[in-house]
């Protein structure tokens, strides 16, 4: 079967309406079966603020109270979705923009409450994934942009981590198929100085992770993100990159960027 | 070519959660297969206070400035069509939520300054509804949600009125097949004495309608739905029927509401 490409676009690119341009140019140009993951950016931060929404946080991460969940529905599944969607068209790419409940795309189960209540947050597995919407939608020649929101099936949307959208929808493809998975942020890939954006790491194994983590040259953030990455590895994704969104036709083509395999 | 039926849902039915999931579950059981169209209902204007923004109105038309573009965006194509999305996935209804960027679905042209400026508001005519991506949807056993948003190709959305939408639609598809377009709100059909819930007229030509205008008897806000109604007719869709959301079963066999063909 074809092989598929799954980028995620997240943290600072997708409040820079320039920088954005630049990367949906490159992603409409990527040939071949793609799927675009989007995270939610600053703006649903900025906009609940204007809303007069506070904030609620515990152990540092955010809980989506019911408030909460409007407001990403809102501002992922329509403003920042639709937005990505309105301009792969005019570059030429059929995006369509779909949230877990659409077609039943991503089927979550809402986070038990163990101590902490994260509220309407979903936990999606790559069972939950229907790949066969995928497929028939590959079919059709479109191109699926997801909004990190997923579903229960029993009527709510859920708050759900793009990374682990992406991740878990490659391990799900993965299956029957090659998938490379690309994270794309505003950093280069994985630094070995902080403080140095030409002191990208190429290529990044399981052991060396571990000696990366025991060492503390990964940066904090970048932890969960690099256990994502080999989570889909062990799942059967063929390989994971990780780098900078203006930069993809580079990271594509392994030229630059932090790959696992 | 199977029948379609287009249902389009608006007024206050939208606001009010109770009615609306009473309208869903008729909905969902809708044999064969439908399209929703949804209007936006109060909920944006609420959001709009809430955001600061200022209503602004020409000729007793809202003015869809960027501000205002962007809030419809986030409410029609995501708070209002993602929340019936994932409803109708729960009472087993297998829905996609689409704004007309998605798939290009829905191609319009921003309407022309002719004295006055609309702002970001679509015009769409039958030609710029994707017909065979709709049919490629039947195919798959989905039921699409029409959110009331086109886009102009070129990168930009816009604020289109969902009957205009749902009438458009039912055109582009009657081409090659019957049609039944459908308007559900809050009251039981056409009335010929507004303070009268019982004084449906059930069946309306285009003579009569002529009539019912010259002697005043059709409101103000039925008359843009009359005319829809008959331009649908004229450009081949069967029948239109009007009528109250929570008739809809009593609506869909001929037996409630308010007929034209």
């Amino acid at each position: 079967m074809e092989p598929i490409q799954i980028i995620k676009i997240g943290g600072h690119v997708l409040d820079d309406p320039q920088r954005l341009s630049v990367f949906l140019t490159h992603f409409a140009a990527v040939e071949g079966l793609k799927i675009l993951v989007h995270g939610g950016g600053a703006v649903a931060s900025q906009i609940g603020q204007r809303l007069g929404l506070e904030p609620h946080y515990v152990n540092g991460r955010r809980v989506t109270d019911a408030a909460t969940l409007e407001l990403v529905t809102m501002v992922y599944g329509g403003l920042l979705n639709k937005k990505l969607v309105a301009q792969l068209q005019h570059l030429g790419c059929n995006a369509v923009g779909l949230t877990g409940a659409d077609g039943n795309l991503l089927h979550a189960v809402k986070r038990p409450v163990k101590g902490t209540d994260y509220g309407f947050v979903g936990d999606i597995r790559s069972e939950g994934v229907n790949a066969s919407f995928l497929q028939s939608l590959f079919d059709q020649g479109l191109t699926p942009v997801l909004a990190p929101l997923t579903h229960d099936g029993a009527g709510s949307l859920l708050n759900t981590n793009a990374d682990t959208i992406a991740q878990e929808t490659a391990k799900a493809l993965g299956r029957h198929r090659p998938v490379q998975l690309v994270y794309c942020f505003e950093k280069k890939g994985v630094l070995s100085d902080v403080q140095n954006e030409d002191s990208v790491i190429a290529s990044i194994t399981a052991s060396d992770f571990e000696s990366l983590k025991t060492s503390g040259v990964v940066s904090e953030g970048m932890i969960p993100k690099l256990q994502n990455a080999f989570e889909a590895i062990d799942g059967g994704v063929k390989k994971v990159g990780i780098g900078q969104a203006e930069e993809l036709p580079q990271l594509l083509s392994g030229k630059a960027g932090t790959w696992i395999q």
